[in-house]
């Protein structure tokens, strides 16, 4: 099989996509997608995805799969990053779910607005940093007695929560006081694959 | 197995997972939470979910797991309901964090304010009403050749977008001029174990 990403490197939900190739040793190409240019609504972008966000993940050029956790999956499914145990394959989906409701939400858009858009007055951001803080406080008491978010070993679901964790100070936040999440990150960055995301 | 579901019946999430067991007709009881009577914020709640939402699914009464999305996959994975063919498998997936990113922060939380809150002028609704109306778009277009969501079947795809999509009227959705989404849900209306969700 053959992988395209369609991405931006300084997006956590393409970067995430990247670390888990990375990985795996799977090859790929990455095409750059400018999305504050528009890139993610021509006519072009949208016939692979027409809710027009990246990433999207080109399988042999026939298939188009967005959505960055599901093509987590299905590019981790059957490996060691997906548990073969039924409740915690369940588990790490639980982690990504939460990642893209209660965490993404939060500390990436902070992080968008602050550092993409350098508008640090935007009157979004106490609510976002609110709920960011309590995101990470959730990750830090789940961590307090694990090495890592389901089972004893690294899994898609760390990778996909390292993505937009490993760069919070760029939403404004300060991780130092989650010391649970600091061991975990520092054990992540060790990882096979995994590197820092590129900055805006 | 036994299950207990922790969910309030008027919830989309929760209504999904209820309609995911009766499809599979596993036994399973309800326990009722009223989310606005801060029943998700007690400490015995917190334990089961530190997160603070729910549903949450309890198993044999030892192992809870959160996330209705996770949880639908949890119960559905090796049925009919999730699909055998790896990239299905991962498409349905990305409709499901399709609806927990685009489709519930839009239509659900606008469904909160006014039938919940009763706040019909609330400032948040005219940016929700905008992409709640954006992710039903994109549902039409690609329902317009398709049955279901994934393959030529029902999937929990299916469910997880039916909830919200079947009371977007409640969150002040037109859904009418959706055309091939007014077709679709009269289909999964016919399903087995699918039902109406109450209103608040």
């Amino acid at each position: 099989m053959s992988y395209v990403v369609y991405g931006m490197a300084s997006s956590g939900n393409c970067h995430k996509v990247k670390m888990t190739l990375e990985n795996l040793r799977l090859p790929y190409q990455w095409r750059e997608i400018d999305t504050l240019k528009g890139e993610t609504r021509t006519p072009s972008f949208l016939a692979m995805n027409s809710n027009g966000k990246v990433p999207v993940l080109a399988i042999d050029q026939t298939q188009y799969l967005p959505e960055s956790n599901a093509i987590l999956w299905f590019l981790a499914e059957g490996t060691p990053l997906v548990p073969a145990d039924k409740l915690d394959r369940a588990r790490v989906l639980q982690w990504m779910f939460f990642e893209q409701y209660s965490h993404e939400t939060a500390i990436a858009v902070a992080r968008y607005i602050r550092a993409f858009l350098n508008q640090h007055d935007d009157s979004r951001l106490p609510e976002l940093q609110k709920r960011g803080y309590a995101a990470l406080g959730v990750m830090d008491r789940h961590l307090e007695a694990r090495d890592y978010f389901v089972g004893s070993a690294l899994s898609i679901a760390d990778l996909a929560l390292f993505a937009y964790t490993h760069k919070a100070d760029e939403g404004g936040f300060d991780v130092a006081p989650y010391k649970s999440v600091v061991a975990w990150l520092d054990r992540v960055t060790s990882a096979p694959g995994v590197s820092v995301m590129p900055s805006p």
